[in-house]
């Protein structure tokens, strides 16, 4: 399946050998650079943070490992299993913890709530799970947001994007799927059609409108080959252009620091950034 | 009392009416920019909030702010009372939303976490409150972080220091003092010591280890007027710049966007980083 994937977008196909050092050598450096030893990483049963997982246990062991299963009562069973599968064969330790009594004891106010503010909420009560195991076992939070969702803004502000370091954020999504086939990702995970897990039968490419090849192939002629608008136009429908160009720039907020109003010479985030800047 | 601390500190004072004008026309056209009309913030009680509720409610009208306030069963009712006297002071719309049984009922599992974990916690499921409410009423989250909290890393990642908009990061807290004052931010918001309110009688500066204005004036010459460490040491004592350095710098993860580890010749906020970059 991932041959197939790979056939359609073939300029997308990595060195799966030379990324994976790349990205195992860089994770134990950040790690280490951050005084830590171990790391935590939220399983979904989904394709992404299963990768995370397999490279941050080829980067540091899996001693060094601690996956968290947090499901809500409508999750569905099979992602729970799925995400059982990667547990057992990586032999991480891990947890896992029901967001359930959480989540509803805060809609219980609003019970109209749209399925969109709930799936939001349970993506940041999962990050706050993650960050207090984070301090509890002196371990850094992983990130699970591959390169794809970050440009398009498909995720939770503060919730599923957030994390002390993302391995996997620089990986479209069909990188993703190729890498992790590469790394051994028990199959049932890597065949199974990428979902939020928010509703039943929700996938991705559906909620998009749009497959990951056809986004990926665009954004890669737009983001790294630096296309013009014009040259674009020759390879993809302009409908599909302005729909993927919009969500890219509306959900640019997610990828930045919030905006601070500016009245000082040195303000953090503009003109007070580097290390440097603190003399060191 | 404002007097007297910015006598101490002369240099920090601000032209009041000139950076709320900056700031008041700089948060609307923020907001606006970003296709709102409205935001939301969250109101503890204490002075940073205050003052964004006050600048918010000059920026925007009173009937486009909606003040949150977010008890925990701990939280002291003297900062419920004075969250109320703004709300009643500014006459915005108010929600008052426990999170008592979403933190407890995660930490039935944990019942020997530290009062740190807890409030942090607190701090991060205030913030999906925040959002929350930001989905539903399509308002902005506002931030109230100020700038020493923001350098000094005295605040939960993605937590308290989480908005889409901040409008007093670039304001010391000897500043916000100066400014809540001119605003007519209410006497008991004003003279109160600061306190993050995770226990009884915790306040911000016993738990720092030093003075608001001494540690203001510090990073007024290192940041803003770009001392050297020897000029430094003539005016503060050597423990103490160690002191305040070591925070600065070893909070500065929580400055900047998670860490993508670089594969690709164009990482988001790395080397893929603005609208210029979208081609518009």
């Amino acid at each position: 399946m991932v041959e197939q994937l790979l056939a359609q977008v073939p300029f997308l196909r990595l060195d799966e050998k030379l990324v994976t050092e790349l990205l195992t050598t860089s994770l134990r450096e950040e790690v280490e650079k951050a005084g830590f030893q171990r790391v935590v990483i939220g399983l979904s049963g989904g394709l992404d943070s299963a990768l995370s997982l397999y490279l941050a246990v080829r980067a540091l062991g899996a001693e060094n490992v601690i996956a968290v299963r947090m499901p809500y009562r409508t999750s569905s069973p099979a992602s729970l299993a799925d995400a059982q599968l990667a547990i057992d064969d990586t032999k991480v330790q891990s947890y896992t913890i029901e967001i359930t009594e959480q989540v509803d004891a805060y809609f219980a106010r609003f019970p109209q709530a749209t399925v969109l503010r709930r799936g939001n909420k349970m993506a940041r009560e999962r990050m706050s799970i993650l960050y207090d195991l984070s301090a509890y076992h002196q371990a850094l939070v992983i990130g699970t947001s591959n390169r794809t969702e970050l440009l398009l803004g498909y995720g939770t502000q503060f919730g599923d994007s957030a994390s002390a370091i993302n391995p996997i954020g620089d990986l479209y999504k069909t990188q993703v799927w190729q890498l992790a086939a590469y790394l051994g990702v028990p199959e049932p995970i890597i065949t199974k059609p990428p979902s939020a897990d928010l509703w039943e039968n929700q996938t991705d490419e559906a909620e998009l409108g749009f497959s990951y090849q056809e986004v990926d192939a665009f954004l890669y002629y737009w983001v790294d080959q630096q296309y013009t608008k014009d040259q674009l136009r020759t390879l993809f429908p302009a409908p599909f252009i302005e729909k993927v160009m919009k969500r890219v720039v509306q959900n640019r907020y997610k990828r930045t620091m919030p905006v601070i109003l500016k009245v000082s010479n040195r303000t953090i985030g503009q003109d007070y950034r580097y290390l440097r800047d603190a003399g060191l």
